[in-house]
């Protein structure tokens, strides 16, 4: 199979029934028309085996997971789908595998009505790089530097699981079968929160999306905007089977589990009602957990308002 | 140093003085407003060590070449160069290299007033991918589906010597200090055709970059516009080293070269004045090298007009 007849089966589908692409697959470039009064986001994000996923993982899982974790970059920008492009370097053009891991990825980009416009194929150690398109009304985007003194914050979902799934399969410790499967779905196939993101403007004051655990993400909103906060640790939304592990546990990995691809945003106290709302319109849950104060730093609470010492570190790829 | 201190030391600049970017670096998305009456022209290009550059490759011609051949996808559109996303997996954070690269990158991406707005960084196998955006009126695009009959075909530069070096450091055949250090400028260090790109906007019909040799790339055109050529295959320009090598060599090379990184492009024959003022123009020297015909399938000709039957095969990474 050469290259292009790897493009032409795998990647080239029929004509989008309401693609917003002028030109897409199969010439030099996609040309892209943005609609007026609006803006467009873009985010890259590259996937390489053995570091962001395991060697032999499921493929189709893989395509969606590859997808979701740009999509989520759009959700904390409050920003619609449009396009992607994928740049794909593979070690062999498998056909089994190519099979599923375009059917994963197409299956969740015609979830969000996001279309493949281009991209790239090589030979190499495998590695996955979408960049990926959206749009806001011009001035709407939920942005990291506009968080302000006095507002709540809050995640959506809950967090940790994808993390309780990692140190299990990595043999840190034992879960049993039904706990690690269900906690495995949250690391796999994690749900890009769009819906909330888009409901959420006008609403949130800041947004970004967890992907390297809320102490060190949250600490990207905290030093854009020049505040501090304080979490209600024990206030974290933890999913159900991390819930049933020790206090430890549960709070290490709910503040700096990774992977979670929940939205951490905040917003104005007056605005708990117009967050409630959006939650309810966007069918996710969200929870409040802390507040965004003048002192810089984050200082963590228990559920008595009393202060944690906990030795956390945000995920960092070159630490 | 982490992550987040690599992205600050060799990739965050100051603010772009003529920056189009409404967000840049630093937040989930980058954000973009089209200029009234444009349309976004979208590419990307992922290099992958021992596969598109040495282990061991000149860091500063790297981040040079990473760069050059998305401009270069720019440059067959006819599109003005904007902006670029850089996802970057590097083995480890090697401060020397990220400052060569980096400073290879940008000097170029200066050069043609193009800005990074964002990317990801990633430790793993080194792997470049940039995807870069550019702008074109609506409807001026140089696509590749609109030859026809009757149209010149012409190119831009030279072909054949990045090929030349590749052939001489991969110890094919011998090459004096010389031929080689002239001919590896063009493998190292090609130069995109954006200016002439933009020149040929009303006057081309169809254009695509080389990138993989003539005779491969130009068969995207002929498929998609749905034509054949005839191409004489001794007034394709070689380089000044390349002329020195037997005939079977210098046809062998132009012909299916690969990297040139020059533009093939198709234009009626009233319009070869205006071809050569485009030329003139972007001070880039263009050669007329065959002709658009009715018959599918690609006639080589030699210079007296007679039928050549040459062995040639365009680069597939996975054939």
């Amino acid at each position: 199979m050469s290259e292009f007849d790897l493009i032409a089966r795998y990647f080239v589908r029929p004509a989008h029934p309401k693609s917003r692409a002028m030109l897409g697959i199969g010439d030099d470039c996609a040309l892209l028309l943005q609609q007026e009064g609006m803006q467009t986001a873009i985010s890259s994000d590259m996937l390489v085996e053995d570091r962001h996923f395991f060697a032999g993982a499921d493929a189709y899982k893989l395509g969606h997971k590859s997808l979701a974790v740009n999509l989520s970059d759009l959700a904390a920008m409050g920003a619609e789908p449009v396009a992607f492009t994928l740049a794909l370097s593979l070690p062999n053009a498998e056909e089994q595998w190519l099979a599923e891991f375009s059917a994963g990825l197409f299956a969740l980009a015609d979830e969000h009505n996001c279309e493949l416009i281009g991209g790239d194929t090589t030979k190499g150690p495998l590695n996955i790089c979408i960049t990926i398109f959206g749009q806001t009304p011009i001035g709407t985007a939920l942005r990291r530097d506009t968080a302000q003194v006095g507002d709540d914050i809050w995640v959506s979902g809950t967090l940790g699981e994808a993390r309780l799934a990692l140190g299990a399969i990595r043999k840190e410790y034992e879960l049993n079968a039904k706990a690690l499967n269900a906690a495995a779905v949250r690391l796999h196939t994690p749900q890009p929160r769009v819906a909330l993101g888009l409901a959420l403007r006008g609403v949130a004051h800041a947004a970004l999306d967890l992907s390297d655990g809320l102490i060190g993400d949250l600490g990207h909103i905290l030093k854009k905007s020049g505040v501090g906060a304080s979490l209600n640790v024990d206030a974290l939304p933890a999913g159900a089977m991390l819930q049933k592990q020790p206090t430890e546990t549960r709070r290490r990995f709910t503040l700096a589990g990774g992977d979670d691809y929940e939205l951490c945003f905040t917003a104005p106290v007056s605005r708990r009602d117009a967050v409630l709302g959006a939650a309810l319109a966007a069918d996710t849950p969200v929870t409040r957990v802390g507040t965004i104060e003048a002192a810089p730093g984050t200082r963590l609470l228990d559920s008595d308002g009393k202060a944690l010492d906990l030795q956390l570190a945000s995920f960092d790829h070159f630490a």
